[in-house]
């Protein structure tokens, strides 16, 4: 129980992976010379241990230290930096995957609601969710409230701001919250629906405090953040305190030196996300489909006590594109379509579309 | 004024490059069909504009886009999520350069205390400041406040907390803190000098909060944080709110798409950092002396209205190197050596030979 095991595939000769394998064990942990740690008990306890080095393709190995748990006090801003915060200035390091022992993830804490209290949220028991996405920044409150109340009325489970909009002077926060809210409130009392708003938080702990306390007075009913913006640590504690369900986006992950299924399926979920987005195969971003079957495969596994997290498959998906992604992910999914139902001339029946499609394949399967 | 620059190298074909860079303003800014966007407001002054394409050696292009400044908020996270949130998950794309027009730097904050303050609070006007670290995790706060005291009374002006501490078991946050800095105190008081004790603070805004609280009533001088790891957002509101200059530190920077010296010279000073640790040539990572060179001359050459923030070189490094770093970096540098003075059967006597080399130099210069 306390150690965790961090994997990493690390570009090295074989004559020198030994040493370069117990060097990175140091740098994760005491990084200091461990000859001059003079202190029995953290030189047993502490010091990273090399577990196993194996051959990982030309001229690479895989590389699992064990961690001692103690040296993350179970805050995930701090796992991250004990995972990957030195060597992710070391180019020739990648974060490949990381494992805790159960009672670990428990303290880490996870998602809160998960796909279940999702599920409920929205009233939907067996088929995939939908969601859709408020642009582009730099609309006024008012044009950004007719558009969730349009998409509302089109049956969308999950409407979110796009990862763009922030606190800025087109559309500060408050003003923004407050008019999507009483949009989608007067679409949901108007047709019987029960779509959600994800605002997304940003800034630092002040702003983001002020921005929790305004989200909840406008009666949200999800949050989202971005948390290698914000932090993992900002992604946790949003988790313990915030009583409501959370979406991550992926910005600033650059996952291209941590494998994506570690740092979207596994951390974001460790650090609390009830649902995880990240670019789908065939859109604008290069992840492959092995990539996002293996991100949405970290993301609702069974992983100890943790609630599963929905995946969210998203960038320049179009309702053409649903039972394809159905057939893909299975019906624990939410399908995220932004753009392509903005480009319609009438978003509420491209909603209407994009919805029927998803709840038709949902029961027929 | 209305836009910034952001400089990226992507990898393209000549023949696509042009489709190409308008993706990309097009990603980091409205991230929707251009022509979907109805407000013409928007359309005019908030979509990104790519502003040149220049070819940069084989099959790459440099892509400048203009991108508009009310989409940051003028808040430190939101600029990073404009500048590389969505396409750092684009493997052919890097972060290169950023610019800002004078009247937006101001609006970021930068350095409130700068090379000019912090050499104020060392009393050291010419010379290079010295700096060691606290080490190694695990260890218990007597232990750590002993080598504090220590390295005090070997006359080092800055000691900062080892960057894998943070709140754990072995030296809960408050418990170390008092110590270490009644220790420094302690030394200062015998010794007549002025060390100075930098606590590095973790986690969300909760934990922050607390942590700021608890260091301020300990009285410490100055603050660390790692700022990929706890949010650009989190270092801009420390610099507005704590009244301490702030020690950067690079866990997380990973920097191998984000050119080392926008992320670290830069960006870090333009959210409030005052000195910017970074990986010295010649230690254990792998920057090279331009790049070095390139990110002590971003952190303290003229930038506007911004105070300069103070380059620290580290990891690795020894007090056999001063005069060669002296050389390469002159005087307004602060050498940070951690581990070759805790490897010493005498901290205070490691300490003393290498705050008497750096003084001897600062003098002959």
């Amino acid at each position: 129980m306390d150690r965790l095991r961090a994997t990493y595939r690390v570009r090295a000769g074989a004559g020198e992976i030994e040493r370069r394998a117990e060097a990175l064990a140091v740098e994760q942990s005491v990084e200091m010379p461990p000859g001059a740690v003079r202190d029995a008990r953290v030189a047993d306890e502490v010091i990273g241990r090399v577990e196993e080095v194996a051959a990982d393709g030309d001229g690479h190995f895989r590389v699992t230290l064990g961690l001692a748990l103690e040296t993350t006090g179970f805050e995930a801003g701090q796992l991250m930096n004990m995972l990957f915060g030195n060597c992710s200035l070391q180019p020739e390091v990648e974060l490949v995957d990381v494992d805790l022992p159960e009672p670990a993830l428990a303290r880490f804490g996870g998602p809160r609601f998960g796909i279940v209290g999702l599920r409920a949220l929205a009233g939907a028991e067996h088929r995939p969710l939908t969601c859709s996405a408020l642009k582009p920044q730099g609309s006024s409150p008012e044009a950004l409230a007719a558009l969730a109340g349009a998409l509302a009325a089109g049956g969308i489970d999950l409407i979110k701001d796009d990862h763009g909009l922030a606190d800025q002077a087109a559309a500060p926060f408050a003003r923004r919250v407050e008019a999507v809210q009483r949009a989608i409130d007067a679409a949901n009392r108007a047709g019987g629906g029960r779509c959600v708003y994800a605002p997304s938080l940003t800034g630092g702990p002040r702003r983001l405090h002020e921005q929790l306390r305004i989200a909840r007075e406008a009666g949200v009913g999800m949050l989202m953040l971005a948390p290698m913006v914000s932090g993992l640590g900002a992604l946790q504690e949003l988790a313990e305190e915030a009583g409501l369900p959370i979406l991550a986006h992926p910005a600033l992950g650059g996952a291209a030196r941590i494998a994506p299924p570690a740092l979207i399926g596994k951390l974001f979920r460790l650090a609390g996300a009830d649902a995880v987005i990240y670019p789908n195969h065939g859109g604008r971003f290069s992840y492959g489909p092995h990539t996002c079957r293996a991100i949405a495969g970290a993301a609702r596994e069974p992983w100890g006590p943790l609630r599963a997290a929905l995946p969210v498959p998203a960038g320049g998906m179009t309702p053409q594109r649903v039972e394809e992604m159905v057939d893909f992910y299975g019906r624990d999914v939410m399908l995220l379509i932004g753009g392509a139902l903005l480009e319609a001339d009438d978003p509420t029946a491209a909603a209407r579309d994009f919805v029927r499609r998803v709840h038709t394949l949902g029961e027929a399967r």
